[in-house]
């Protein structure tokens, strides 16, 4: 039986953290969809389509990894997909306490699929993709916490 | 020597999880006023209007129970109406730092007045107001959460 | 309707932190009874009966606070007695999530009891009893943590 | 590819909050090793043989899992095994940094070997084995914990 | 050798917990440039002007400290005067995860600055300013949570 | 004016995390006292003089650092040395709430003494002694958590 699971988010943008995840996610699950949720409040810093593309950009090389958007409740996409499986990044400096409400919530929407919880390497566990753009915005060099590709939308992005 | 206590809040809108809390208060005290919180940032999405008069229609029926509503600080309706004891429910996924921050202000503020912590029901422990009304703006059904008397005006507000 | 609380614990010994919290449940109660636990795994310093007398002792001159001992579960105490509340502190640096967990177990066991939750004043509200008997074995002055009477019956027993 | 995961503990004993967590983990891997660690130190309650004999009691009728026993590090039971996953419960009032550190001393010991979490139902979510064993020893009637041959074990063993 | 560290935030305004960490600080380092940050989203009440000469207002006096502005990242603002050392002041009921975050990003951006954390006085423990200014739009006396001088601009600007 | 700071624990036994809090003092203080605790309760692996010759081992070569013993408080030491600044590591999943308990009893008990403190990699955030002892006990190559030195200790220790 193949195994597909879903790792949703904004990825405003994609960091080595998410990047993490994903390679490890990939490890367990046969195939990972990367869900890039539409920004309902128009608080993103870059649109659906740029995040979807700058996500696609990272993944590019890794098997088994496809990236898709998406609106509305991620569990009416998993349905859709016919998967059972999200997959959430644990920080170690995560507001664990909303990830779990988060995930009870969506498991009272959808008794059938299961969030499971995955820690990204302790040396991306206290990324935060705001925290970053807050840097950056600022003048820092944030080669570090996202690949260049990603550090060249930013600076792009900011300046324009 | 009657007990009555205060359960302020801004209830936009009340959840089960609300109820449950007030529930469990009648139990330990002979009155609840459920003081209905103006909305001081006007971030609120019901009006303190509709937002009392469901609250009103959610408790019907439960005894020793009343709904008014207040502006400014809770402290001082609190004081007006010569009562000292502030109740809050402490969910397990609720930011128990800023419950507790909050009552510590409050008792600074107002030495005579006293903050009680219940527990709702783990089956409710985790719903969150914002987090309902985000589902419900993505086309959740959302009737686990609230009442179905909510669930309906829900939906008509973000439909309007 | 006359409202007694229960409030549970092992005091050993009693701190200032126990009486502050015992002194703000006598303005939100009619009748306080503190219940003194035996020590069922024989770790405690002091003896249930020096434990309660020491309770007695600080408690001295409070009106409606009287001092009981139990043994077995503190719910089937409360039954007993036709009592429906405890009441716990939650000190700001306390081990919250244990609370949680026996509040919770406590309710599954009787569903008809309330823990309701108090917070001691901020300057005892880091005070734990074992951290105080730690910190006089060592020598320390624990003056600013317990009653001087409880301080002097702490030298004698840690130097029996 | 199957996907075989191993969830490791004490289980002294098992839990309705463990026995939730095996059932959400078949439902995302193709098979499950319930691996019942041998007690170290010495403190458990009942012996490793009779905590794996709970287990499969309690795990009868349940496809695709297997209980299995191991002394030593579970890391190294999963190299054996050939197996890459290991799954944990994250209850809301666990000691979280607990289970993270020892799953980020478990990763540096083997960097191939992957822990996730499953969050078990939030009516099992505060459980825990030794407030279970506390309370039994109290007399308490813990049916709703565990199961019910789960609960005659306990009363035998704490009576003998 | 003579050490300086630098005490950054947004002080809108300063509350007696900065001055009681500012005050602690002066004890362990030489001497303290507490940096006032330029508010790049524009959200502050007080203007930066505004903030800093409450701040020097409210430190006059205090031998071995004084107060400048920055805008752009800390770090950088650090490397400039060519100190090392940051302080942070850690509230019981702060965001810790947040405050880590930031600390292990600014780390990440440059090796060469720590940042050490100090506790404020547990009677200014739960101060936040953003709980003060909201109480004082609402008609608080936050005459226990800030200087007078600072009571009497925050009328002001909430009454202009 | 010259700063010393002591770095209190009981190192049972040292490991990387500690080694990086030393570094990282370094740079902070003139000099460094490591302090390691005699141990009351009796539960240490190692005595209280080969604690301290492992600590020797592992911070030879490193300026401005020594090290010593204690018994008793730590502020009694700190005092009779004239040291007014204890250093604490704050791991990202320590137990954040008892470190600021046993600070807060410490600054109770000497008003003097200030604590401050520091982070270590995030690499040795997760990093204790008594994992790393359980893990080693039950086979585990723990070389990645300490210096050689210290495993090969931890060895004989372990097989002794």
């Amino acid at each position: 039986m193949s195994r597909t699971a879903i790792y949703p988010g904004s990825f405003d943008p994609v960091t080595f953290g998410h990047i993490d995840v994903i390679k490890r996610a990939t490890r367990i699950f046969d195939k990972i969809i990367v869900a890039v949720a539409e920004d309902a409040n128009k608080k993103a810093l870059f649109t659906l389509d740029e995040r979807r593309d700058m996500m696609i950009d990272v993944t590019q090389g890794m098997e088994n990894v496809s990236v898709e958007t998406f609106n509305g409740l991620v569990i009416d996409f998993a349905h859709k997909r016919n998967i059972n499986v999200l997959v959430r990044g644990l920080r170690m400096t995560s507001d664990f306490d909303y990830e779990l409400q988060m995930a009870l919530t969506n498991r009272r929407l959808a008794q059938d699929i299961e969030t499971v919880f995955l820690m990204p390497s302790e040396g991306y566990s206290f990324l935060s993709s705001s925290l970053i753009k807050q840097s950056a915005s600022l003048g820092a060099d944030v080669s570090t916490f996202v690949p260049s590709v990603i550090e060249a939308r930013l600076k792009d992005k900011l300046n324009s």
